[in-house]
């Protein structure tokens, strides 16, 4: 079967940045030589419902079903149930949307009827003709828990309800522990045809480190033939959205490219950062690829993607000679 | 608390038709005077969700909510949602309402928290400000099963995706033996103020024999002091809406208000019939109102109920005397 072939590229990825460049990356590949191993470090219950909402924010972006103004969400959205849900009183903190409501029912529902989370995706990406191959980080529950001065609170409370605003002092990625990384995802990294595994411009923190901390991942990234590279999502030393510097100052991690760099270490082969961070390149330990890295358009995605993939290649050929000398 | 405080009337409904008398009696009678035991037979689970077709109907048209157009479902619906479960290949041959999920989201997520359905359907109807009390038959399921030349289907399969097409063998309320009546209702026809009980204009066989059907409800019938009235819901020997009469042919039952009487037959002190069944008024073993029983409008309906009431306030008189020397 087509989906079950080998990737060419692996993405990981979590959020709306990370969503913009695998949709460019999608765009530019020939079908089903993408897999992308999605954070599911923010799922959570509400209202019965199992909403995974970085799944969510690919499948909606990949299939161009994706707000564009908001970059997470669907197009065309209303939001009658919303409002009947106030009405009877129920939590109306965590927006959902009369369309996307649909995904979170069908996901519940199959999920209560036995199916895994990676099954149910492969499903809904295929119901919506995605011709790439999207795969949650694990099927076993590893939620983020945020630790702030407000208290420990599951992230969507930190994301959503409380905007952000609490200060950070640590993340827990509860259950990594003992949680199994996506067999597909473990299985890409070993394969000798994969050229490019690349860490998508997500929050670090938040969107990427919950797939690291999954027993063997970063072993399997450390170890694939493929090159690792990162994109960083600082343009500015700010992110274009969500709290990644925000969370970097509270962790006292300068907010810089080469944080992110040093997050990553012993994994990546090499970084992806903006023009506007450019007076950094020579300082990184690295090799450095200076590009734009803000996705304002399918255009941005689309040349981000090609910057990435020949990045990768050059590396390849680099990393495959000190393999064989080593 | 006013919820708990005694009703003077007590209604069984289920449906549509029955929906409307309940308003009928609703909009003529004080705050908290009337408590409608409601069908739950129609209950079933559907993605997950817990739909109670006859609780929402009650709810939607007491709280003014109500589609007029269609009786069912709610005012300015839309279908978002349902488009895009049929997107993603879910069952679409029951149809969801935008703003009607949120009823089934809440009351599917209350009954997993461990609420019951009668606790939860008296809280929605207090979000919604309705000032009656709404009880559901039972807490316990009582699906009904309809035994058909296609073979045996579950009541919505039949109902809704059927279109009551196929030939009705047999009714079969499922689990009634071993289930609990409402024990607001059974105290509720025990009390010495109760003024009437009206059996709505339901359908008999599908909206009324389930709560029937339940341990002790016809004993308790039988014995309040409250004269009990049914409406009958064949207008010239046809259901308003629903299939009333087709299933009383197919049940070999004559398409008549006299085999409607003869249904509810023990428990019945009076029955109320349409003026164009009036042929029939004399030829009845019992106390026979004749009135306008289609309703079209708010009027009609509060015609009906007026109607209803003076002829229970009649029929107590009686009763009581009979009681007094029996």
């Amino acid at each position: 079967m087509s989906t079950q072939s080998c990737p060419r590229v692996l993405a990981l990825s979590g959020g709306v940045g990370g969503a913009k460049l695998a949709h460019g990356l999608y765009s530019i590949l020939p079908d089903w030589q993408l897999q992308i191993v999605v954070n599911t470090g923010d799922d959570f219950e509400h209202l019965g419902l199992h909403i995974s909402p970085d799944i969510d924010t690919l499948l909606y972006t990949l299939s161009g079903l994706a707000n564009p103004a908001t970059g997470w969400g669907r197009d065309g959205e209303q939001w009658l149930c919303m409002e009947a849900l106030s009405q009877l009183g129920e939590a109306d903190w965590f927006q959902l949307g009369d369309r996307d409501l649909a995904m979170h029912l069908s996901r519940s529902h199959r999920l209560r009827q036995g199916s895994t989370l990676t099954q149910i995706t492969q499903y809904q990406a295929e119901r919506l003709s995605i011709q790439a191959r999207i795969t949650p980080m694990s099927d076993d529950p590893v939620p983020t828990r945020v630790h702030t001065d407000a208290g420990q609170l599951d992230f969507q409370h930190y994301f959503v309800k409380e905007r952000c605003l609490p200060q950070v002092h640590a993340l827990e990625y509860t259950g990594a522990d003992a949680a199994q990384p996506a067999p597909a995802a473990l299985a890409a990294l070993q394969e000798e045809t994969l050229e490019a595994v690349i860490i998508c411009p997500s929050n670090p923190y938040l969107s990427i480190a919950p797939i690291l901390a999954l027993p063997g991942f970063r072993e399997a990234l450390r170890n694939t033939r493929a090159p690792v590279i990162a994109v960083s999502p600082l343009v500015n030393r700010k992110a274009i959205k969500g709290p990644t510097d925000k969370i970097m100052r509270e962790l006292s991690i300068q907010v810089s490219s080469a944080s992110i760099a040093n997050h990553y270490a012993d994994c990546l082969d090499g970084l992806v950062i903006d023009y506007s961070e450019q007076t950094l390149a020579h300082t990184l330990p690295l090799p450095t690829l200076v590009t734009n890295t803000l996705m304002q358009n399918n255009d941005d995605r689309c040349q981000l993607a090609h910057a990435c993939l020949n990045f990768a290649s050059e590396l390849k050929q680099a990393k495959n000679q000190n393999r064989a000398f080593s």
